[in-house]
C-alpha cells in the first residue's frame, strides 16, 4: 500500500498569542484524509520568514504534500507570498487573470467600482513558478509550486476563501497527481457513559480488530463518540470489512448508542421530526436560546422547527408562556414544575408537535445552597404527555450551558423514539 | 531582555483526521503570553511515541518551555504517559495522594462509588522523576519533567481539566522558575470597513511605530481587529509607550472604530445597557437565537436581558409578535416592514426598554430572484424610534448567519451611542 503523509502549516502572528482558534486545519485535515491522504502533523508558525522556512525545510524531510494556510492578505503583517516566491527560486509578476478576477469582485461583489488600491492589485502578483488556484470569492489565489517531489500548497487563511479552492481546486489536483490508499472513517456515538467505562467493555472488541482497522475514543460534552478507522485498497472491500465490526461494535455499546453515524445530534433530530411529520418548538431560560440556535443551523430546519421563547426574566415566562406566577413564587425558577408548565406554554402558542424547556442556574453567580450553580430542569414532551429530568453540573458558565442543550436535544431524541415504539 | 520561548505540542489523532478542533492551544498561548513567554511554534501530532519523540526533540531544539496536551485518558489510544515516563528515564509509581483524589472523585462527585475500575487507578502511576500537577476537576494529574534547562509540562486534553491545572499550577511555577520581559497586547475593534481599506489609512502610523512595538490586522466576520503588541522590561513604561501609540491609532480610525479593548461586542453593549438602566429582546427569525445566545454568554446577563422569541415560521410571527398577516402577505417575512413589526411587538411582548429584530434568507435554499440568499432586514429601536437596515450577504449559511447576529448587535450599539448623544 502506498502511503502518502502530509503536513498542514498554518501562519500567523495571531495564533500563537491565542487570539484565533485555528479551524483550518480541521477542515483541511478532513478533506485530504477523505481523498486518501494521511496528515502526520500540523505546524502553527508566526508571520516571519525564518519561521516558516524552518517549517518548510522539516516538514518536507517526510511529507509529500504541504498545505499552508494564512499570511496572504493585503496588509504589511502578510509575508508569506514574497518569501514562497524566493525559496522556489521565482519571480513576482503581475497575473492577468487574477487582476481581472480582483477588479471583477471589486466593481460587482464588493460596489466599490474605482476602489481598487495598489496594495489590493499588488495580490494580483504571483511567482511564475507556480500554479495558479483561483479563489472565486477573495481576492488571494492559491498557490501550487513542486520541488523535489514534494507538493507545495498555500492558501489564504479566511475560512471561506481556504475552503473554496481546497474543493475546486487542491482536491481534484492532488488526485490527479498522487496514487493514494482508501481511508475511511465510521463513528458511533454514544450519550451519558464515561470513556473509562466504554473502554472497559470493548477490551475484547479492540483486541480482535484487525490490524489495518484501529479504534479511538473521543470524548466531548457528554458524548463518547467511537471511530473506526480503516486502511486498504480496494474500496468495496474494505467497506464490507469495516462495516462487519460497526456491526459488532454496536452490540457491544448497544444501550449507550445514541447516533450511528457522524451526523450532528441535531441535524439527527431534524430527520426524526420530519419523518414523523413532526415539528418543535423550545422555551428556554439559562440556555438563552443556544437549543433553538442549534436546531435551525440545519438547512431546511424550518420544515420542522417552528420557533422559541428566550424567557431569560420571569414575566417573560409568565407573558410569552403562561407560566403561573404562583407556581414561580412557590417552586422557584428553576423547578421540574416550572419547566413542566413551559412546555404546555410553548406548545399552546406555537402549535408545534413537541417542545423542549430548560430551566437552571448557568453560573458564574446566581447559585443558592438548594439550588447550586450547575442545577438544571429540563422538560420534553406533547400534547399527551411531559417528561422531566433534573441535571447537577459542575463545569464553568459555557459548558453548564453547552452540556444542557445537549442532554435536552437528546432527551427529545429518546422522548421521539420511544413514542415510535408505543 | 531575556526573552523566554516555548513550544505547544497537542496530542491525538483526532487532530489530525480533523475530528477536532484544537481550542486548547489558543488558551494556553494566551496564558504563555501574560506572563512574558513567547510562544513560538505549535504542533499537532498523533497518538504514536515516535512522533511525540520526533516533536520533543525538534521543539527542545530553541524552546525553554514546552507544553503538551491529550493522550492522558483511560484509554488504549493514550501511550503520552508511558512514552514520557521513558523517555525522561523514570519509572511508573503509583502516586497515593493522586489515588486518594481519584477516589474522591468517583464517590463523591461523580457519584459511582465502588465504580474505580483498574484503568481508572492506572490513572494514579505516575513517573517517579516528575512533579505532579493536581488535577481539581478530573483523574489524569499535570505533569512537570525537566532536562537540559528545558521544562516539559504535560497536560490532559479535556479544556476544563487543562485551564485548571494551567491556573493553579503552571503559571505560577513558571513565574518562579524564569525570568521573563513583559509583554502587553492592546487591541482596537474595527466594524464595516476592509482590511486594505484600513491598511492604506495606517501605512504612516505603521512605518512610524517604535521597533519594540508591532501592529497586526486580524479580519474577521465583518470586523478587523487592530492588535499592538509590546515587549519590554519595564511595564509601568511599556504601558505609557503603548498607550501612546494607542491614543495616535485611535484617531487615525476614529470612524470606524467601534470597540476600543478587545472585549466581546456583546459583553460591551452589556454594559452600555447597564449604564443607561436598560434592558433589551430580541425577535429573531433567520438567525434562530444566536443574538439571544450570544448577549446570554455574558455572565450577568439576566440584569439587562428580558428574553427572545425566535418566530421562525410566519404563525409565530403572528402569535408571538403581533405581526400583521396582511403585512406579511403584501411585503414577505423577509422585508423592512415585518422587522419593524417585530420590533414593536417585542417591546410590547416583553417590557424591554430596547429591541432587536432580523429577518432574512440564510441558504443555501429558500431565495428567490428578488430576495437572493444572504438577504437580511435588521431592525433595532425602543418606543420612540425604529431604524433598519438591509443586508445582502453573499456567504454560507453559517457565515451569513454570524454576519448577521454581528451587524445586529452592531446598530444596537450605534443606537445606543446615538440616543445617549441626543
Amino acid at each position: 500500500m502506498n502511503k502518502v503523509y502530509a503536513s498542514i502549516i498554518t501562519i500567523g502572528d495571531e495564533l500563537l498569542i491565542g487570539q484565533t482558534i485555528d479551524t483550518n486545519s480541521a477542515f483541511i485535515a478532513q478533506q485530504l484524509n477523505g481523498i486518501g491522504i494521511l496528515v502526520l502533523r500540523r505546524i502553527a508558525v508566526g508571520d516571519r520568514a525564518d519561521e516558516i522556512r524552518f517549517a518548510l525545510d522539516q516538514e518536507s524531510s517526510y511529507a509529500q504534500v504541504i498545505i499552508l494556510t494564512g499570511g496572504l492578505g493585503p496588509t504589511a503583517d502578510d509575508i508569506t507570498k514574497p518569501f514562497l516566491c524566493e525559496y522556489f527560486g521565482g519571480n513576482l509578476k503581475r497575473d492577468p487573470a487574477t487582476l481581472a478576477h480582483i477588479q471583477y469582485l471589486f466593481n460587482e461583489v464588493y460596489k466599490r467600482p474605482g476602489g481598487l488600491l495598489e496594495r489590493n492589485q499588488k495580490q494580483a502578483d504571483i511567482p511564475d513558478n507556480c500554479t495558479v488556484l483561483p479563489n472565486p470569492v477573495g481576492t488571494a489565489p492559491g498557490m501550487l509550486f513542486k520541488k523535489n517531489n514534494v507538493i507545495y500548497i498555500s492558501l489564504p487563511g479566511v475560512p471561506q476563501e481556504m475552503k473554496d479552492i481546497m474543493k475546486s481546486s487542491v482536491l481534484p489536483l492532488l488526485q490527479k497527481e498522487l496514487s493514494t490508499p482508501v481511508i475511511l472513517h465510521r463513528t458511533l456515538q454514544t450519550i451519558g457513559v464515561g470513556e473509562s467505562v466504554l473502554a472497559e467493555q470493548l477490551i475484547n472488541f479492540e483486541k480482535n480488530l484487525p490490524p489495518f482497522i484501529s479504534l479511538a475514543y473521543l470524548p466531548q460534552y457528554g458524548m463518547v463518540k467511537l471511530r473506526l478507522t480503516a486502511i486498504g485498497d480496494n474500496r468495496e472491500e474494505l467497506i464490507s470489512k469495516v462495516e462487519h465490526q460497526v456491526a459488532l461494535l454496536k452490540k457491544e455499546i448497544a444501550e449507550h448508542l445514541a447516533i450511528d453515524t457522524n451526523e450532528e445530534l441535531e441535524s439527527y433530530i431534524g430527520k426524526l421530526l420530519l419523518e414523523r411529520n413532526a415539528t418543535v418548538g423550545t422555551a428556554e431560560s439559562c440556555t438563552g436560546g443556544l437549543i433553538a440556535s442549534l436546531i435551525s443551523t440545519v438547512p431546511g430546519a424550518s420544515r420542522y422547527f417552528e420557533g422559541s421563547v428566550v424567557s431569560y426574566s420571569n414575566e417573560a415566562k409568565q407573558k410569552l408562556l403562561g407560566v403561573n406566577p404562583s407556581t414561580l413564587n412557590q417552586f422557584g425558577a428553576v423547578s421540574e414544575q416550572v419547566v413542566k408548565e413551559m412546555v404546555k406554554g410553548i406548545l399552546t402558542s406555537l402549535g408545534c408537535t413537541y417542545a423542549i424547556a430548560v430551566s437552571g442556574i448557568m453560573g458564574p453567580n446566581g447559585g443558592t445552597p438548594e439550588k447550586p450553580v450547575g442545577t438544571v430542569w429540563i422538560a420534553v414532551g406533547n400534547k399527551e404527555r411531559v417528561e422531566t429530568k433534573q441535571y447537577k453540573w459542575g463545569f464553568d458558565r459555557s459548558r453548564n450551558t453547552k452540556q444542557t442543550a445537549l442532554s435536552a436535544l437528546n432527551l427529545l431524541r429518546l422522548l421521539l423514539l420511544k413514542e415510535s415504539m408505543d
